[in-house]
Order: C-alpha cells, then sequence, then structure tokens
C-alpha cells in the first residue's frame, strides 16, 4: 500500500467511512461512524438490505455464472464458458462496496466473510500487469481495449476501485486493495497522457480515480481523471446507431446545455467532472455541471426524481419529453443523482441539490425494492396501463418491462447499486463544518463529530418522517463554544414549515436552511414541523404528455392511484380527480380525494369530429391515493401518478 | 418454369400484374393494365418514383455494398468481404419488385436493364440446392437457419418471392423466376412437415408463399405458408430480451387480441394469414385477423393511420399508448398496413379497410418521401419538439431520429418498400365483381375490364382530390346489360357527402358504398361531393397524451402546425387553438385556426402545487395548419399535430 495513504490520517479514515471526500468544499462529509441510523423509514430499509439483499444479490450472482468468470479466467476457460454481458464483473465490485459498507455500519459477519472470499477469486485473475477483465484479451475474446463504446472494461475499473476505496476508508485488510491500486496503475499506464487517447463508452472511472486520488494522496490518479473527461465530447468515440451523445461524446462536458444521451452514463460522468473540478479548482468546470443540472432539473426530470424518459437508449429525451407511461426513469439512474447531488451540495451549500436527492430517494430508490428486499424495479414508470406477464420467481428477467419487481435481471446493476447506496445511506444525511453541523435528510439517526478546534458536537435525531412531518434535533453532545445547529427547509413545504426553538419559540421558516446558533447544552431540542398536508401539483404546459393532469404529493412522497383500490372490474383508466376539491388522509399513509369514475364507449376509431370528446359519463367515487414507492407492493396492479381532472376529457 | 404456370391464363396474367390474387372473395382487384392513374397527387408521386427513387435506391445499394455481396458470395470472399445488415439481400428484392411494376407500368427501360443486370448477379450466388442468401452458410458466416431469431434468411426468400411474383405477373422474361422457384421448392424442403420445424423471426415469406402458389398453382407453396402460420405463437424463438411478443411467438394467432409486437412483422404476419385463410377456406383464422385488426384500429392506431408506438422494438404499444412524440408510425408499417387492409377489403368487401388504407396512404405514406423522392422518413412521429441533427446528404442516416427526411438508412426497407408501392398504387384503387366496379380511393385514373360473361366496363375517374372534394367517373365502356357502378364514401364524411347521378339527381350518401344501378352509356357520369370544411378532432379520453388537445382535418388529410409559419423565435411549444372558433381554408391546402401564443414562467422546477397552472399568459394569434404530408419540406422544423386547446394549461 502507497505510503500516503496510511500517512492520511483524515481519509484513512476515523469516521468509519465515506464515499466522497473533497479536499475542499463548503461541507465536511460525516462517515458512517460519525452518523447511524437507528430505525424509522430507512432503517427498516438498512436491516432488509444487510439481512437479505446482500445475500439474495451474491447467489445470484453465483447462479449466473458471473463470479465463475473470474476463475474461468484463472483456468483458461473464460473465452468459451464466460457468462453475462460484458460488464458483468462490475456488479461483482458494486456488490463488494455495499458489503464493505455494511461491514462498516454493523460488523456483519456474512458481508465480511463474502468480500474474503470474492476477493481471493478476482485477485487470482487479475494479469501481472495489473489488467483485470474477464470479457477480454483472453484465448476466444476480443482484445484488450478493442470496443471502448461498449467493452466497458474502464467502466468495471471504475466499480473496482470504488470497492477498493470503501475497503481503505472503512478500514478493511483486504487483498483487494492491492489489486485495486495494481489496476489503477495500469489504466494510468495505458490511458495516460502518452498512451492511448481513448476513454470509456460508460463513465464512472472518473469518480472512482479522484476518489482513489483522496484515499492515497497520489496525484496520477486525479490527472488521469481530469484527462479521461476533457477527451469527452470531440467524437473520438464511434458514432452508434444511437448517436454519440448517448455516451456523451457529442459535445465538450464544459459546453453541454443540460445532461443528455445515456442517463446513468450523464450522471456518472457529471459525478467525475464535479470530482475534478473541486480538486483541480476549476470553478468554470464546476459551474458547467451547475447549470447543466439546474437545466436539468428544471425541464427533463419526473416529478419522482426520475431521471431518464426513453427506453430506446435509456437516455434524456429532449425538455419537456417526460411521458409518464413507459417512463424509464432507472433506478440506477437515481443512484446516480443522488451521488451527483451529494457532491454538489458538500461542493456549493444549496440546499436544491438536498431536495432533489429527497425526492430520489423516497420516490426512486425507496420505490424499486420489495419489502423483502429480494426483487427489484429495474425502471420506475409513473403510468402502468396494463398488468403484464409476470416474472418467473426462479429466472431473470428483461429489465424494462416488470409488472411488478423481479428478482434479477440479465443487466443486474440495480440491485448492487441499491445494496451499496443502502449500506452508505447514513453518509448522506448530515454534514458539519467549523461551526456546526447541517441536516439536510430527516430519519432516525445518531449524530456524533467534531467541529473546529475538536470541539465536540452532537445530537439524536428522532421523527416518524415522511409518515410525520416533526423533526426533533436533540443535542447529545456540545461544548462550551456556541455552534450551529442547522436544518434544511424543503421546497415542497412552501410556506407552511415552522422552526421550534430550544426556549420554545415557534417561528415560520422559508425552504433553504433554518439555523439555531447557540451555546447549546446537552438535552437542547430544536424542531422542525413541516405541512403534511396532501397537495395537489401541476406541471408545467411544456409537459405535453401531463397535459390536463393533476399528480398528488404529501410530504416528500410523491402518491398514486392504484387499480388494487378500485371496485372490481374497474381500470386505472377511468380515474378522474377533482383537484379543486381537498384531498384527505386516511390512515396509513394513504389518501383520499374527491373524483369519478368515467365510463368510455368503444367506437370502431378512436378520434372523433366536433366539440364533444368521444368519452362517456362519469359516476362520482372517492379515489384512494397512496404512496408510490409502495406501488405493486399488494401484487400486480395498474397504476398512475398523474391523475386526468374532472374535467378534462 | 413450371408447366402450371403457364397453363394458368388467369394469373398469367392479362390484367397487366396485380400484387395480390386471391382464388375467392368478395372483390376482384384490377391490374396494372386495368387501371392506370394518369396525374393528380399520386400520378405525381408515381412520376416522381419512376423518375428518381428507383435511381435513387440502385444507387445507394451499390455505394453502401449490398448488390456487392451476392458477387462476393460467389467469389467466395463474402465471409469477409460482407457489407449491411443480416437483411440486406431483401432490400435488393424489393426494389426489383419495385422495377417489375414499373415496368409493366410505363416500360421504363432503365427499370427493365437494372432487373436485368441484378437478376444476373443474384442467380450466380444461389447455391445448387436452392439455398440463397449471402449473410449465412459461408466460409466465416454463421451456418444455415442458425439464427432464425434475427438471421432473416426466410425474410429474404419472401421478398425474392414478392419480386418473383411480379415478373411473372407482369410477364416479365426474367432468369430471377427460375432462382424464385428453386429457393421456393428449397424452403418446402427445408422446412416442410418432416424438415425444420421453425419459421422466421419476421414474417413475410408466408405471404410470398401463398401468392407464389396462386400464380403457379403449386399447393406445396400454399401448404408451407401454413406450417408456418400454425407453428407460431408456441414459443419455439428464443426468448429475446424484447419478448417473444415481437416476433409475435407468444400467442397462437388464431387466439391473439390484437396486433402486437413489432409492427412490421405483425401486420406482414397478418396478411398472410388472411392469404392461407382465404385459400384453405378457413373463416375461422379470417375471422381471427379481422377481430385483431378492429382491436388495434380501434385502440393502436395513429390518427394518421400510422401504426407502432414505440422506438425500442419499433413495436405496437398497450391499447390506447398513443404519445404523438417520439411516436414511431414506421413507414415500412404504413405499406404493410396497406396490403393488409387491401387483403380484407378483398376477402370481405367491408369499405372500413379502404378508409383505413386511404388515411395511411396519404398521412403516412405519402409523408415519407420529399418531394423529389430521394430523400425519405423512415419513422413518422405526429410531434417534433426540437430540430436536431442534420443527415449528411452523403452518408446513411440512423433511422429513427430524422429531423429532416434522409437520403438512406443503416436499415433501408422503407424507400424501398415505397418504391414497389408507389409503382404498383393503381392496383389498390378499384375492384370488379360480376355485376359491375368499385371505387375505393379517388385518384385521376382510367378504369378498364371486363365483368361477368365478358362484357366490358370503364370508367374514367377526374378528381382534383385530396384538395378538393369533387369526384366524376364518366363511362367510357359499357355494354347493354346493367351493372353497378359504386364508390366508397368515407368514414370521414360523416352526413356530409352527396351522389350526383347521371340524371342529375343529388342524393345524400352515408358512409360505406354509394351504388347506381344502370344500363350506362359511353359519357354517363356520377359525380361524389365530398365535404370538404376543415374539422377539429378530439381523441378518445384514454389515449392520455393527446388529453386537452385537438388536431385538424380536411378531407383525407391530417393537418398540422409546424414552426416555419410562427413568428420568429416563437417556439412550436406555444401554439393554443380554439377548437370552439371554425377553421378556415386559406388557400394552397392550408387552414388558419383562431388561437394563440403562449408564454411560459421558466422555473427552477416544472412541477407547481395549487390549482393555478405554472404557464405565463397567452397571446391571441392565428394559427396556420398545413397537411401533415408536407412537414419538413420547407426546411427543418419543430411540428404538432395535437395541439393543445386555448383552455387546456
Amino acid at each position: 500500500m502507497p505510503a500516503d495513504l496510511t500517512a492520511d490520517a483524515g481519509n484513512r479514515d476515523d469516521t468509519g467511512g465515506r464515499p466522497v471526500v473533497p479536499s475542499t468544499g463548503k461541507l465536511r462529509p460525516l462517515g458512517l461512524r460519525e452518523v447511524r441510523i437507528t430505525g424509522g423509514f430507512w432503517g427498516r430499509r438498512q436491516t432488509v438490505n444487510a439481512s437479505a439483499t446482500l445475500e439474495h444479490n451474491l447467489g445470484w450472482e453465483r447462479r449466473v455464472g458471473w463470479i465463475d468468470n473470474f476463475a474461468a479466467t484463472v483456468e483458461g476457460r473464460v473465452g468459451s464458458d464466460r457468462r453475462g454481458r460484458e460488464f458483468s464483473d462490475s456488479d461483482v465490485y458494486k456488490l463488494i462496496e455495499g458489503m464493505a459498507w455494511e461491514v462498516a455500519r454493523t460488523g456483519d459477519a456474512f458481508a465480511a466473510e463474502s468480500i474474503a472470499e470474492l476477493s481471493k477469486v478476482i485477485e487470482r485473475a487479475q494479469e501481472p500487469d495489473g489488467y483485470l477483465n474477464t470479457a477480454f484479451g483472453h484465448d476466444g475474446q476480443g482484445a484488450r481495449y478493442s470496443d471502448l463504446e461498449w467493452g466497458h472494461e474502464l467502466y468495471c475499473y471504475g466499480h473496482l476501485i470504488q470497492a477498493g476505496v470503501a475497503l481503505m476508508r472503512t478500514g478493511a485488510d483486504s487483498p483487494l486493495v492491492d489489486v485495486v491500486i495494481r489496476a489503477a496503475d495500469h489504466v494510468c499506464a495505458t490511458f495516460g497522457p502518452d498512451g492511448n487517447q481513448g476513454f470509456c463508452g460508460h463513465p464512472v472511472v472518473e469518480m472512482a480515480l479522484v476518489e482513489l486520488y483522496r484515499v492515497t494522496g497520489e496525484r496520477r490518479y486525479l490527472d488521469q481523471a481530469a484527462l479521461f473527461v476533457e477527451r469527452r465530447g470531440h467524437g473520438t468515440l464511434a458514432d452508434i446507431e444511437f448517436g454519440r451523445s448517448y455516451f456523451q461524446d457529442d459535445v465538450p462536458v464544459r459546453d453541454a446545455d443540460a445532461f443528455h444521451g445515456h442517463a446513468v452514463r450523464a450522471l456518472y460522468l457529471a459525478s467525475g467532472i464535479v470530482d475534478v473540478a473541486v480538486e483541480t479548482g476549476d470553478d468554470e468546470l464546476l459551474a458547467a455541471v451547475e447549470r447543466q443540472w439546474e437545466a436539468t432539473v428544471a425541464r427533463r426530470t419526473y416529478i419522482t426524481g426520475g431521471m431518464g424518459s426513453r427506453h430506446m437508449d435509456e437516455a434524456f429525451g429532449d425538455d419537456y419529453f417526460l411521458p409518464p407511461d413507459r417512463a424509464y426513469s432507472e433506478t440506477c439512474a437515481a443512484v446516480a443523482s443522488v451521488q451527483l447531488a451529494w457532491r454538489l451540495l458538500l461542493a456549493t451549500g444549496s440546499t436544491r441539490y438536498a431536495d432533489l436527492a429527497e425526492r430520489t430517494l423516497y420516490n426512486v430508490i425507496a420505490t424499486s425494492p420489495a419489502d423483502d428486499g429480494r426483487s427489484f424495479f429495474y425502471v420506475n414508470t409513473l403510468h402502468r396501463r396494463r398488468v403484464g406477464p409476470l416474472p418467473a420467481a426462479d429466472r431473470h428477467h428483461p429489465r424494462a418491462e416488470s409488472t411488478v419487481r423481479a428478482p434479477w435481471f440479465d443487466v443486474s446493476c440495480c440491485p448492487n447499486n441499491l445494496a451499496r447506496t443502502f449500506a452508505s445511506l447514513a453518509a448522506y444525511l448530515v454534514t458539519a463544518d467549523d461551526d456546526g453541523l447541517q441536516v439536510h435528510q430527516y430519519a432516525d439517526a445518531d449524530v456524533s463529530t467534531r467541529l473546529g478546534a475538536g470541539r465536540p458536537a452532537g445530537v439524536e435525531m428522532r421523527t416518524g418522517y415522511p409518515a410525520d412531518g416533526a423533526v426533533v434535533l436533540r443535542v447529545t453532545e456540545t461544548s462550551e463554544v456556541p455552534w450551529t445547529l442547522s436544518v434544511r427547509v424543503p421546497a415542497w413545504a412552501g410556506d407552511g414549515a415552522v422552526l421550534v426553538e430550544p426556549d420554545g419559540t415557534r417561528r415560520p421558516v422559508a425552504p433553504g436552511v433554518a439555523a439555531v446558533t447557540a451555546a447549546f447544552a446537552v438535552g437542547d431540542e430544536i424542531r422542525l414541523e413541516l405541512p403534511m398536508e396532501p397537495r395537489w401539483v401541476r406541471a408545467d404546459p411544456r409537459i405535453d404528455a401531463l397535459r390536463g393532469t393533476v399528480a398528488a404529493e404529501r410530504g416528500p412522497l410523491v402518491l398514486c392511484a392504484e387499480s388494487t383500490d378500485l371496485p372490481a372490474g374497474r381500470d386505472i383508466a377511468a380515474v378522474r380527480v377533482d383537484p379543486a376539491a381537498p384531498l384527505a388522509p386516511d390512515g396509513d399513509g394513504s389518501v383520499l380525494a374527491v373524483g369519478a369514475l368515467a365510463s368510455e364507449n368503444d367506437g370502431a376509431w378512436p378520434y372523433a369530429a366536433g366539440a364533444g370528446a368521444p368519452g362517456g359519463g362519469t359516476t362520482p367515487a372517492p379515489i384512494r391515493l397512496v404512496p408510490y414507492h409502495s406501488w405493486a407492493s399488494r401484487g400486480p396492479s395498474t397504476m398512475r401518478v398523474w391523475l386526468p381532472a374532472v374535467d378534462s376529457d
């Protein structure tokens, strides 16, 4: 291990491990020893992830041969025996990363043993020069780096490096750390300034290399990441059927107007760009990503926070192309969006990034896994018209057409991306700076860190969120010096949020940051009260696909209507709602809308001349709305988030 | 040439050649010598097809190497030298078919010489056992029939046979006829009852084999087609990522509810099923296709007649999934839909099939080619939000993303499918039975045939349609026996059509068939007057993507708004129209609507709580609407067919 690594105590990392550790920025991230989720909405999901998903994913990776590919490489039979897509190595690495965070979080023995076992298998497959990939470079396979467009070799290194960084930062003693250093050095030697001038069709190695620089202090990794970023956008990769915009090789990264092309690629790339910009002090580059993020959030993002509208190329669409039916909104794009928002939040301190992260966490990331953590949505559509074929429990499934959550996919990035997100989630809730703590996401959590000059600061956060809107922050550690405890007030709260100060003073707080600066005593409480009345939301008229419809939200949750709650025989297409009438909470997180069920006249041709609509009559009916993240958890159903208004036909 | 062929004078074919010649059915198709288009809307397109498109397509097929593939096969270098996709042979065959019809229509010398030259090249590439394909079975290629899912070998035979049938029916003396018979016999020997139990991932060989049976009288071709039809739908082909519905191997053809999966595949298959059903007298099978057609037209068809909503797999979507933006509506699916409608019309006599054919001809097939016949839309979206990259004139283009028409595509089925459709179009206008003539489509055309007992019947049809609604049918040949001249009254005419009888009597005629039975004299005239006032049309509320919008039609033409007609700097997204106000024709085929241009407020997040829409104000403005088929012919533009109503924001 390089000397720099052990020398860098700040990174080694007595915080318990953090996924992103910028050397500069407005806010300092906290590690898994500094923030612990103790229960509640996210605590339950962490428990399920640890007790079910990690083992589920590992079992499937064995079963479908992705782990054996490494042994097959060692044994010289990978050219004929290899199974899975060209990027399957990366899913083993993502899972290891998730397990590393889980070991740090709980000391989970299954995760620790699995890492040890997988590391041995992987280590043996590495070539003497550091090359490591089961899909290229062996007898019967394409040559190394012969297909940068689709080969995913650098993408696989990216996830390998992220796994290695997680192991280093959590203090794990794994042979994989040396594997990672050798692989990264091989990448720098091969793709350096005088080497291969290419880059990977699927970004991720950029952010991985920056993090490896941060953990090791070795500048060459940062330089290589910067090279990869700047090479992109000049038409170096081949022009594929989807066009070079698919892998963001159409426009230099500084010049793009908005995120475009394949959504996961675009968002991983943007994260890497932020990392490079922060470490090189390139403010213009950081501003370019901020500008692209703003445009994307204003014009290319679903109400759920989901990104990517197009099935064909899993891509962002044009501005305002956000059809709710067949919305793609890939789970992995949501994971990537949260990673990007976190980087931008650390760099700028702006709560808008945490707002989007919250929306995405509750409405995409929480939507994907089933309650038991053993099946997943790969795409997260906002409208399901028809109950399609159900996935067989015992086989993998086409990724994009799930009627219900499926246990595994031919492309199974999402289950592993969820695993690493849930295991490390505590690190995305709270930050610190010299003068205080900043709470960005609400959860039952215990926080303990040091401020400037080593002054202790700790809070216990307790909340029934998102069912309940009260968030209590109780000071558990403090010093005699005043410090600032601040909490994000979400944009969705409008003018309805109230902060209760330690002395009981209630004051309205506007979206943004609400802060209390005081010489706190242990036991002091700050209480944030968020308005939890359900509300109707309308879309910008330029989102044509949503014309005449409304959606309901409650707190951070987007709601939906599901056929499960309709009278027998009625289809989700019949639902109409009256946005002029108030929404009424009805227990258990559900909400009742005043609405109607429409009857349609079947005709031979669905387009009719004249002013009258071709529709039939409507019958008044209450319409039950449930949290979108829970849809299809009561069995197969049809569903929609955007509901036609009663007068829209 | 088999003896049966020359023996069968009815097929040989003194009609001048017909694409579809059922042995039974309600109506008898007329051939290219019996119906000649003399000018007008379709006459212009036939002229451009003959003088430009045929040569354009042949030039590109040489340039991109698809024709050289045959020589490469003969010379043993095809394994390394082959160019184009696996189905490129079929495009050479489609073009030959188009040329064959053109030779029959006009005696075109370029077409005749090209057929002769191509036939020689193709003939040499056929194997002794009849196998003929440049993509399989040679050194360095996959084995014959090793990839029925994607290999397209039988699909290529299908188009080869269709070319051969066109040559036979038009009386051409081509070596390709023997090639076709040998290939078809090879197919029967290989895939017969005791042979390979598979079938092709892309249907077309079914209808081709039935037509070969019809022209040769050889029953084995019909039997083989029936085998292919009945084998389908039982999960024989591999389960691909798109699912087996993609190639209709998910449900037996008799059991399907509607057309589904890849649209061109579904529609070619349905045509073949009708052909088999008609020749085997299988009324239940015919009824299944009629039922599926009805469901598809009522729930899965664009207002243009376009079919196929999904880019990803070029497929039909679920019922009512008909988004106007990124509508797929492939040109080839329109060609296939017209072929299918023609078969159903011949079998049943129902005008609903001709109604859909008219809509599809004017609004998809006429939309695809540029005025000069040298560039084409592959997909025919109903809403273009953004002017994207323009296709370079000198290279082929990704097929699905054209901002303007492109000269060629990696997959260039559409230009060739258009070529064969335009060259044979006269055969789709008029039919006969023992007692009279039936006019299904309006065009300047001269018709001359024999009714029962050889009685002559002829009419001259003259019209300014679709600009003008008057269609005059003047009797040019008749006998002393009374006969019936009937004409379709389109459904879109509502209660506005009038028939003027030879004696000047005017009578309102309802949609369906308007007929006059008389002992006609030469010079007698029937005049159909169709209501050409432009009209607003609304969609079934279950087509969610169209909620709050209206479209305008005039006669058979769907209209659209195009950015070309907006004030500088205004986007197509700003257009609003008032469907309560009348539409006013404004010369040159365009129409003015009362409407407005909307201003939008840009915000950070496009979803807002509360009853008010996030939109800004509107400014009254007349909105010009032009025929959809002409869009993008004045340069790159943004465009939409479905226009938001003024009160819909």
